[in-house]
């Protein structure tokens, strides 16, 4: 059989998460939570079901649910999207992703994006015949040189991909680079979709500049959230798309397509749930307290770090222990020490800068534990 | 902005929907179930999440899930399918069908389907790039000339879509019908996209010829279910794809960029729901009653039918009564009459046998109020 995606590898996620489970180790690779959501939105989410919410849901997303989006984007970003032409509730952020991408990227135009970058952009790009153009973000600080970017923008150049807050670095854009961003996008008539899923969890009192808020942005951007991400609900599936009502049009034609509408029981929970703002707004001191704790633990260990701005992910220098790659050294350390990390290289061809990423989303003891193991590394 | 999809229309299912909302009609379009699904299906879903089964799934589904589907298969149609190689969990038949054709059909291939035809495909076939070849059905008993397909093939031809039970006319196809298409099948190496999702909905002692059936179409076929259907629960967006293992593996590359996985509490419920066969096997004679009330209510009206072989939708021809256009004709009655139905003509390229589809998944006493209404028309 002929193959669209012929090197397409099963994703690290899956394959480290399997490995994982079958050594017993303690899973700090794929990123989800290890600990419940809240008992509210469960409860919401229960209720729904058992109220008889079991019918498709309109296309778009709950009314109810699109309005309390709309309300959220106004009150962070003082960003207004009109919930009836702007906002589509998506089967998680990457079904989102993927159809905005194929609603738009046509054979042979070209997409940007920055390495290490999520390994859902680029098949998703060559699913749809279009060319990914990769830029290497500067290390060890991964920022973007948008120099670089200018130089690298052709005729056929159609979208920017950006991820900010960054997985796997937890790093975030800047209002500097946001800017910059904004004019050559303005300048070359560029599509940006703005991946935002980590947009809550953002510390040090920095903070996330969503492409809604920057006029010239928003008006040819997606951006996409993820309910699963921001309420420690990952397998719920279910998060969003904003974008101007031009390229909203062409994404729903596609996204009727892809999944029609969204699971409507979550929907009427999610909805409920997001009204209190303190239900994200709480994330960001949550997940610092976590990364704290795990940083504390770890500083005498002989793993290097600069502590994460954002994301529930920190990366970890592994230079001064061994110079094995870092699929050898995260498969090691799974199957030998129980514990699972992911190694970036994935993310960025092999370039390989001997950092593992661990997922810090995890029970307070469960980061002691790591830290143990880490600490005799 | 360019499109992918210049002239798909938003679905007549939400705008069918809508119309009956805002004119407060008895909903007989899109199809879905009036009736709560079972309490016991409600409470295993309600306690997975409850009991925290909320992050990520795999990436192919819940095994236990996979292992559920393929004892069904086993039992139901002889046909084996190993959970680990050849079954994936989808958001709804849906995904399944979008991400089969993004997978496997390229720019310029073409695939044949058979008019009227489900509103998904077309789309899906666009987005890949490829050309859809639309054969129509032979008026009035929809059925398929196998010889025009046999013309209608080339060097081209890639794959060929097939929706048994039909919708919307609820026609099965026969025992002939699949040995014809397995020698075409075989004959030109094509991929066959089998729809079932009403595979449980067959009336009158008839049998459902499952692809999975047929050792020459099950190798080279993709068959697709939906929870949705089968449990009364269409929107919590569960179905699933059967492939042989080289078809499934370039499903699952795109499948894991379409949406990675699907919801995992939701994938709980359905694997223990699922156990009990009768849960399934009931759905025929519960369909059957509800056609026959239909049916009989309306036997002195002025539209004229053939009993539904399968699904639970009813087509009615109301030539007796006006020659206006189908779309006209379902809007009009939707707005003054206040009963919603869907116009087949837009499944079949605007040849209008004056036909409306009905689902008859409603409450009964919701039957004998449409009953009332269409038998003063
Ligand atoms: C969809 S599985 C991967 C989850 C995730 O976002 C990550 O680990 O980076
Ligand atoms: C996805 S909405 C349409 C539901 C359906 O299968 C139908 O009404 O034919």
């Amino acid at each position: 059989t002929r193959s669209k995606l012929p090197e397409n590898p099963r994703s690290i996620f899956a394959e480290m998460t399997q490995l994982a489970i079958q050594h017993g180790a303690l899973n700090m690779s794929q990123g989800f939570p290890s600990f419940p959501a809240s008992q509210e939105l469960k409860e919401l989410a229960s209720q729904a079901i058992l109220e008889d919410h079991n019918q498709y849901a309109p296309m778009t997303g709950l009314l109810a649910l699109r309005v309390a989006i709309s309300q959220m984007f106004e009150s962070q970003h003082q960003a207004f999207y009109d919930p009836n032409q702007e906002i589509c509730v998506t089967a998680g952020a990457t079904q989102g992703i993927f159809t905005a991408i194929q609603a738009t990227v046509f054979k042979g135009d070209e997409v940007i994006l920055f390495t290490p970058a999520y390994d859902c952009y680029e098949p998703a790009i060559k699913v749809a015949g279009g060319i990914p153009v990769k830029i290497p973000m500067r290390l060890p600080d991964f920022t973007i040189d948008w120099d670089q970017v200018r130089d690298a923008i052709t005729s056929k150049t159609k979208m920017i991909i950006i991820n900010s807050p960054h997985n796997p670095s937890g790093k975030l854009m800047t209002h500097e680079d946001m800017l910059q961003l904004e004019k050559i996008a303005v300048e070359n008539d560029l599509i940006v979709l703005s991946d935002e899923v980590y947009e809550f969890m953002v510390f040090d009192d920095l903070e996330h500049r969503s492409a809604s808020r920057y006029p010239g942005l928003k008006e040819r951007s997606f951006v996409m959230g993820s309910f699963g991400k921001t309420f420690h609900v990952t397998g719920w599936k279910t998060g969003f798309c904003l974008a101007p009502p031009e390229l909203m049009k062409e994404f729903l034609k596609v996204h009727q397509q892809v999944v029609f509408c969204v699971n409507q029981p979550i929907q009427h929970a999610i909805a409920h749930y997001l009204k209190q703002p303190q239900h994200y707004l709480d994330l960001g001191e949550f997940y610092q307290r976590k990364r704290d704790l795990f940083l504390n633990l770890i500083k005498d260990s002989r793993f290097q770090f600069t502590p994460s701005e954002s994301t529930y992910f920190q990366l970890l220098d592994y230079s001064d222990i061994t110079d094995e790659s870092d699929l050898a050294f995260a498969k090691a350390i799974t199957v030998n020490h129980k514990i699972a990390s992911i190694p970036i290289s994935v993310f960025m061809q092999g370039r390989d800068p001997k950092m593992l990423r661990f997922c810090f989303a995890k029970e307070d003891e469960e980061l002691v534990a790591a830290a143990k193991i880490l600490n005799e590394l």
